[in-house]
């Protein structure tokens, strides 16, 4: 390849005019920007005429692929049914805890580098640390040994997955080309093609807490992630799920756990568990494990799951006693109801914040994340309210981010005569 | 005005949304880019956001003044009726040689900073420069005396006017943002506004040797360009010509002197001594010198115009003597007619770039131009033909680039069994 050829001016203006970059040209643009030699200020003004012009999923799929050979692509060799699972992110989303122990019950095998993301509350390895004794740190060889003796291990990133995809990442949260279908998607899809799974489900949010307020919008990324997979060989399924509201009742990292645990013994909040039938039922078939709906409720309410949960908290040196009582922030204050009524919204991206606020989450590399805080609903979209009733429980620690908090809290909160209950699951079989 | 508070990436972020700047945000994020606290990658970033949405006249104006004011803006203070041309480029273009003075002769004044552009054939002052003797380095105080003594005075410039544009336009440059209409209308306005003329008529040119093929884009460009020296309160008046063939006959920095001689003699090519009255006219009209066709006329063909050349000439300098018999390289190659008919095509820009390759222009700043080289047309479109007679010489340097000019020469001309004059002038009166 003459990568010498090609001028990176050119590059920009073939996408400007809304030409198709064909492979070389477009991996001499990024190899070149990757050894230093093609400059931020021109790859910016190519990401804006991506936004401006858009991708075809042909040169996705090439970027995506450029951006996951960027690093270490994860070999998981010859492990069974290997299954992953992408959220696009949300407020109380811990459907990774409930999924991985279900999945394996079913056969299937998670194994996951998980990033510590920014964000108003801590990644599923946040949530994770908040139980004593669990180690995120594995080597290669532990990391594969679990895998195989569990079904299940989640250890935190070493080096980043997709390094190149952390570099651009960094230039378009700095350029205002962050919001971007064909981006976006390569972004996510690099890191899921790195991380070595066979089949993936993809869980794209829809509502104030998602990239996305709109199901068009997020059907396009999803049919756009689901094409770059099955470009690298993986089998794809995608789901569009609400974000309306927060997923669960609970929205931080110790609370989050002990709501996956009530849910993985058959109980917790009918949202979250739907969403983890869900999302299990299409990775499996995906997979060739197909299993109908009944018995992946019977591997949640007989116990089977949990087993899997608790074998792999223990492997990973986490005290398994001690998820019955997971360390709660002291500080409580409860936000009421003002007027008698049924909840009419509870915006997300609200909930998240205060949550955030409180300590839960970080907006910088390497910030400690707080395990006890954070915020509990004690009502969902279509419930009814009482005035004077608890709505919501923040759990604060010595009034941090408290007032802001209570401000967030009211104002996610919307009371009105009557509401309906708000639909959870709004696609699926996408794939 | 609280400069801290605008985010260069909310500036970039508007733009990409297609809303307008407000002029607090505009001038915020550009003097953070000249203090060199906004970095290159948002401004390029910015610029490409720029090409896609485009500017309102308002935030093009506003762009404009704040290049302007980036440098020294020249105070022509009192001198009497102050005009100014700029011609959007072109191949053979000496019309500014035959203009300034036949503009003074007229009862106005030409103070001009030329700088030494990049391109095919060399700017005025280079061509200027092929007259022995002739020096463009004047200080302030000989620029303004020398505008009052004689009506004109060219020098090269110092210090850059405007230099934010020459920064902007190096970054343009590097990101394939060049064509964008606001872009190009506030780079060349900023220059002319800080130059200190009060009438100002812009040559806009169409065709292969011009920035657009199109008159619709031509009039966008001008239109532009009067509404900002409106804003900025000046007298603006512009004409559209054609640059499908090159102007006049002569290419090349002494070439076009000469012919620019031969015009002021009442002689020379009738496109280049159209054009010249047609500029005169305009902007005599703006400055409030309504100066009639004939007169116009009269002061070329009655040496009027001639003699403030040679004063202006003298006065830096140049040997006046010498410009009947200014040093044309030695070479001389003809390039014949192939067939017999009438000459079609005659492509600028081939032209150009043929007179470039021997030597006639730059391609980096600070090189070098040969006075001596270049190309002479035998005829224009329209023109007969006959087969083996000379159609081009080409005046070269110890055959520098003498393969490639040859070359260049023979694609540029396209004759047909019978073929129209291009017609000249495409638009006037606009402003």
């Amino acid at each position: 390849m003459a990568h010498t050829t090609v001028r990176p001016v050119d590059v920009i203006m073939h996408k400007r005019q809304g030409r198709e970059h064909d492979a070389v040209e477009l991996e001499a643009f990024l190899r070149g920007y990757l050894a230093g030699e093609v400059p931020d200020y021109q790859v910016s003004a190519w990401l804006m005429a991506v936004c401006w012009r858009g991708m075809t999923d042909r040169e996705t799929a090439a970027l995506t692929g450029l951006m996951t050979r960027s690093g270490e692509v994860l070999d998981l060799g010859d492990l069974p049914h290997t299954v992953d699972k992408h959220s696009t992110g949300g407020v109380g989303d811990k459907t990774s805890l409930v999924l991985a122990p279900l999945l394996a019950a079913a056969g299937a095998t998670v194994a996951k580098m998980s990033g510590r993301g920014l964000g108003h509350t801590g990644g599923t390895v946040d949530k994770l640390e908040s139980i004593p004794g669990f180690r995120a740190g594995l080597d290669q060889r532990a990391f594969l040994e679990q895998a195989r003796a569990v079904g299940i291990v989640v250890a935190g990133q070493s080096k980043a997955l997709a390094p190149a995809d952390g570099l651009l990442y960094a230039l378009r949260d700095a350029t205002a080309t962050v919001e971007s279908l064909p981006l976006i998607a390569s972004s996510i899809m690099s890191k899921k093609l790195a991380g070595g799974a066979g089949s993936i489900v993809l869980d794209v949010k829809v509502g104030s807490g998602a990239f996305f307020g709109t199901v068009e919008e997020a059907r396009a990324l999803a049919e756009t992630m689901i094409a770059i997979g099955r470009h690298a060989g993986r089998n794809m399924r995608a789901v569009l799920s609400s974000m309306a509201q927060p997923l669960g009742r609970a929205v931080g990292n110790a609370l989050e756990v002990s709501e996956a645990v009530d849910c993985l013994q058959g109980g917790g909040p009918a949202d979250l568990r739907e969403l983890c039938l869900v999302l299990a039922g299409e990775v499996l078939e995906a997979t060739g494990l197909h299993t109908p709906r009944r018995r992946l409720e019977t591997l949640l309410d007989g116990g089977h799951a949990l087993e899997r949960f608790e074998r792999w908290i223990a492997a990973q040196g986490g005290d398994v006693g001690a998820l019955d009582g997971l360390e709660r922030a002291p500080g409580q204050e409860l936000v009421r109801a003002e007027r008698s009524g049924a909840l009419a919204a509870l915006d997300a991206l609200a909930v998240g914040r205060a949550a955030g606020v409180l300590g839960a989450g970080r907006a910088r590399k390497g910030e400690r994340v707080d395990a006890g805080v954070g915020v509990v609903l004690h009502a969902k979209v279509g419930d009814p309210v009482v005035a004077g009733e608890p709505i919501v429980t923040l759990y604060h620690r010595d009034g941090r981010g408290l007032e802001e908090a209570r401000e967030l809290a009211r104002k996610a909160v919307r009371i009105a005569d009557a509401a309906q209950a708000s639909p959870l699951i709004l696609e699926t079989g996408l794939g």
